[in-house]
């Protein structure tokens, strides 16, 4: 069922107002020099999972928690708000490794209805789908160590978060 | 200074995982079948503002919780994972406001300290800046419903998060 967010946002909203005490006086930038990258998956609440405070990181989320689609905002992120770090999170049972880009271009075509989804699909390119989460991981750190555009002494870390559990493992 | 997050993380993480109760049973498809698109910012945190539990929807974010920037993760979340009703969030005081995207190349170029940076520019294109929030709601909304690779059927809703005061308001 199509849920109506208007009102089930409203109730819990008032009440987070409520307590927002000073929040409103946080700074631009992260008080940590953090930029976390992770899934949209639903199961994840990096903030909870975490121990973030409000004002304390950017979370950056994404389909897998992919660091080339990351790149736009990182570089807003180190360049105009002062973040030196990057803690990159895949995690287990995650939807990217049910699926390869092909199929998915597929099913895009097959839904279309007749609209034009070519130059669409195109502009998306790789949907960046893996297949083995700590490969991943590791993949992804090394790629944001030698991305041109990331700054040089950034430190980049890369997790593994269970779903099964909640914990977070470091793996490089 | 940098944090070092592995130390950090360490001592909520465990006691995130201490209570995470049944959460180890929710299946991947998001619960309200609902995508929120937000922005990175260290002051806005979706789950708690919006009452959002762990399962219910799928959390995208990037730097300014731009529309065009979310496609590759919308695709996945819908064609694979059953949302149909999307909430874009922008808000008040965002990073945003304050650069154009040629200011930014031009800090990018000033401190590549002669890396090569000009295809990896190339890459990011449009840093995706706007000069007002509200506006900027109302364009990506109209950007989300006239995409190719967004269903047509989907509900999508646009709305500020006013980081002064935790409030959320829907403008479309």
């Amino acid at each position: 069922m199509v849920t109506t967010t208007t009102q089930e946002f409203a109730g819990p909203n008032e009440a987070y107002a409520q307590a927002y005490g000073d929040n409103g006086a946080l700074a631009i930038p992260p008080a940590r020099k953090l930029a976390i990258v992770t899934c949209m998956d639903a199961r994840v609440d990096p903030a909870a999972a975490l121990g973030l405070k409000l004002g304390d990181a950017h979370v950056i989320r994404n389909a897998g928690g992919v660091a080339a689609d990351s790149i736009r905002s990182l570089v807003i992120s180190q360049r105009l708000l002062g973040t030196r770090e990057i803690a990159l999170f895949h995690h287990t049972d995650c939807g990217m490794l049910t699926f390869s880009s092909d199929q998915l271009r597929g099913i895009v075509l097959k839904e279309s209805g007749g609209v034009d989804v070519g130059d669409a699909l195109a502009a998306v390119g790789s949907f960046h789908e893996f297949g083995d989460v700590e490969a991943a991981v590791k993949a992804d750190v090394a790629f944001l160590k030698a991305h041109p555009l990331v700054l040089k002494e950034t430190v980049v870390t890369g997790w593994v978060h269970q779903v099964e559990t909640g914990k977070v493992r470091r793996i490089v």
